[in-house]
């Protein structure tokens, strides 16, 4: 199978990573490449300044890149990745949609939307479905799939284990964030050398809401959000890649140490091309995981946990994942392989 | 008046600060300088690598280094400040004290021993008399007071100020806290370029349980802890200077963001001579305090918030203090000036 | 005396370093602020994002900012610091000259024009009476005078001392410079954590051209050029601010260690109000001067030099100064001040 | 083939990289790790706190340590990789040269020594047979060959393709070096954050002196040093991996950008089997190579040019290399790998 792909924005910093991934995907091939209109016309060579630590992929920079618009794609294009500025994101998904194509979005416009699924394959896949609902009350043939926040994807795996086991109630949770995560231009050198910002404007919000919605039940017709409280709190620090946060978590059960490792090395993943064999790694040594250490763990598709400590209403814990990588563009290539999986190209 | 006082440990990076501060001050004249036993014999230019980003004081580089004995002190000397290793600290301070020194002490040990004040005088300079249960209970003609960590300090005050206008039930904290506290050679380059370390030994336990001393009731005999819960989570970053810190406070008491601020705002600080003018500055720029902009505020003295948002059971902010200077030579410093001003001296 | 002074482009990097040194200036009063069009009739406070670790001063942040035209620029304005683009430099500063604005600029446009002294006033004061050859050829009641590259100012203070003793011939030079010389913005953080990039635009030429045109001859009607050869390599560093420089210097004459060190000792300065008190500052450890260390010497007017070595046709040495005051800013209003005290204004 | 191997200082910043090197090695097989005396009977695993973001080789990592002498050595193995403090080397090489071991080593003792052959086997392998006069003159069956200094490879072989072409006179580098070349605990962190050090002890000297004897002849009996003049400038820069270099080479013959860019590209490798495919990459890219993006061109084994401008008497450029894979352990692999091509093994 050969399923042939577009990205929308690939010359950004997660659009890089997804040539990264789809260039050598097995089952997917890359058949178009939009930018913004000042790109449109270019090689993707020329238009990209390519900034990864590993060569551009030949084939790939030779595409001429196009303008972000439906008419800018072929029409056997059979799925699209987008990682759009929420903005534009916001304007030209759903045109994509109404002519047909099935997305899988980075973008952060939409998330929360009641008949867009939020997905985080190994978390919540079953509620894929929600495209059926989406589909009747838009009218589209196509269908748009999102992942969620680069910080929110770091936590709800190990946030998952454990409501499992043993029913969340209360999550508090700090980040301490790579600049990477803004974008190749977000962040400036004199604002983040010898530095941290304790603000990341929407951050915290999207973390306290699209949790509980990852988290949340479907019944085959809405998401119901999950009950907990979830309180935020992002900083930027000066680190390349990778998201490492602080978590606290209270639940209805007690919860131990030894249960809350267990939980965690318990849950299971999927069966999609881009899945991490182990899809969350427990560290014993107190001082990891560490973001240079362990961001590329399982092939930077992996989420790393350590650091346990009991404390009176649950158990704190810290976590870290590639943020580009499991947090954004690997979070939308797994997305787009159970699009294909179930049925939805 | 004219104190003479001697500094334990003083090559160190909190010893460096203290001279900094020490050998421009009104009150104290540098009498005795001790380090381990290889510096001692050397001049305090030779011993010391100075390495802060101002002159070395030029009167003190010339002063010959003791070991750390009572013997290498003059008995003239009145007061001493004290930043060792806790396990050195644990061994000589109560020698000194013994010997009738009077000890401000920035060193960890003993910090919890419930005949050692522990003391931030803006928070709670009534502590001090605890000096004379300790004296009676020791046989000591001198005294050892002690200042909090560095971490602890930097949240005490902004949560002193909530405690009493709200009566604080629970605290969450996440540290992001600078190279320069772990000393001159704690954190090597290559585990902190491009990375964070989500570990400090024994430092959350020393934020859970100190902040409990610091803001609980001393009737006369004992300090009794405050009840309130505190969970902390400790982490390192690439900064130099200033520990900035996240905090969810919960109270009794409904919070707003207003109400909160206002209460930080009326903290009212003492008259030290190196006391801020003003003890706890509010930002209301989302983004800030930073410590590289605001770490030197009220010349390194003063705490900073900003940041504060309502959350289901109290507040949220973010502090931010010089951790060698407010949170460690300046803390002693400012109870050396305590102990003169109460007579214990 | 008290001259009124304006300053264009005041709400970038180096205009905000002119502000922090015009703000306390016992000469000069702040009358006029412009800045591009988008920032033109808001506050200070709003236009200027505020970014040094000092304070903005509260008269100067309630300027209203005008266009950087000389319509926004009240007639009785006395003198004139530009620190623009180059682009907007060269279609701007000749406009005020015609106006009969006096002008001291450290903007790149126009530095080696035949007739525009460029001047650092401890090397080449006397160059400051081309304003004379200018005015006759341009019809100006103002004047235009401009200050060197601030790689260049760190090191032609050191050369010219050893110019002056020993006849230089050949000058090759690495630097290490700080983000702060790309302006606020120039460079991002994904480009610089962990990294270096080894390319500055243009930088290498301005290096090899000005550092001659500054220890050229002023014969009273033409600069002619030093006749040494300069090689220039130019690296940009994740320093805030400071310049590092490593400089092999070769002469007609054999220089030994102790008089290349004695040559720059003896360097003397001007009698301007922002002159060092000492031009030079000579380290013999070895591994100074460094960024962090000792960028601040002589409230960052000094130039700091250690490092020497000789070799088979000179000597080696390593210099640094602070890029943005005494690179940029303080080099602007050292100008203005020789600018005052010759009369031409 | 399968050699048995020993490592020296298995534990340290290099020995590592030699770990991680030989584990997957086709020839060689690890057979004995040795360190200091307090690591001696740990596991690997134990006495290593592995720091490569590439999880420990899990057969190595149960291998128990021994101590640095050749009687914790077994008998039967073939070569020995050394990556000890120069002064233990100095001490211990020998010993074991003398009881039979062929030792590649990358410490710093020795290297000028008459009868080491120094070598970089894609620029002077025929110096190899030099082991000849070295077992002639100290009576060894084993033998001793050193590898250069990190940044001493980093420039050599650009070098050695333009002596090649337009025999060299002069060569001037400065030196932008990572901090692992200082190894783990080398730099600590508060001396590099926001900061460079223009100096690194002895590392002047070394480029000097070794260089010349990389491009020196050998004759059969001894190495003649190259007459060319080198005079070098070592900075340490917060990288945490890749050297990264600014030359200038003068020559006897007229130099032009492109024949230095093509005598670089026609440098040829060796048949090793940790050979890169290319020896020379060169970057036309001004702004290239940069140390996080062009370190791990060829696997960490090449060396990556760029920025090439005509100077009066020759030509200038940077050049790049891994300091811990070419410039330190790869190096040593290298050279084993040419010692078991040669026969002396």
């Amino acid at each position: 199978m050969s399923l042939r792909v577009g990205v929308l924005g690939a010359t950004g910093a997660v659009g890089q990573r997804l040539i990264q991934l789809l260039a050598p995907h097995p089952d997917f091939e890359i058949a178009a490449l939009t930018a913004s209109e000042s790109s449109a016309g270019k090689s993707y060579r020329e238009a990209a300044k390519w900034r990864i630590d590993a060569p551009i992929p030949d084939d790939v920079a030779e595409i001429t890149v196009g303008a972000t618009t439906p008419d800018d794609v072929p029409d056997d294009v059979d799925l699209i990745f987008s990682s759009l500025p929420s903005s534009v994101g916001a304007e030209v998904e759903p045109e994509f949609c109404e002519d047909g194509y099935v997305v899988s979005s980075n973008s952060s416009n939409g998330r929360m939307d009641e008949d867009v699924p939020l997905i985080i394959p190994e978390v919540n896949a079953d509620h894929v479905d929600l495209i059926e609902v989406q589909r009747d009350e838009r009218g589209w043939d196509g269908a748009l799939l999102k992942n969620p926040n680069c910080s929110t994807i770091t936590m709800v795996p190990p946030l998952g284990a454990l409501d499992e086991a043993f029913d969340l109630t209360n999550v508090h949770v700090s980040t301490l964030q790579a600049v990477s995560g803004a974008g190749y231009d977000g962040v400036t050198s004199m604002e983040i050398i010898d530095n941290a910002i304790p603000h990341i404007g929407g951050e915290e919000q999207k973390m306290e809401s699209e949790s509980r919605k990852l988290l949340g039940t479907f019944d085959g017709a809405e998401v119901s959000l999950h009950g907990m409280d979830v309180a935020a709190s992002c900083n930027r620090i000066a680190t390349l890649d990778g998201h490492l946060e602080n978590v606290w978590a209270d639940a209805e059960e007690d919860i131990t140490v030894e249960g809350a490792e267990d939980a965690m090395e318990a849950a299971t993943g999927v069966d999609l091309p881009s899945s991490p064999e182990r899809l969350i790694t427990v560290f014993e040594e107190p001082d990891r995981p560490q973001p240079r250490l362990d961001r590329n763990i399982e092939e930077g598709m992996g989420v790393a946990v350590g650091g346990f400590r009991e404390t009176t209403a649950g158990v704190q814990f810290n976590c870290l994942a590639h943020n580009t990588m499991r947090g954004a563009a690997g979070a939308s290539v797994l997305n787009g392989e159970l699009l294909a999986q179930r049925g939805y190209i």
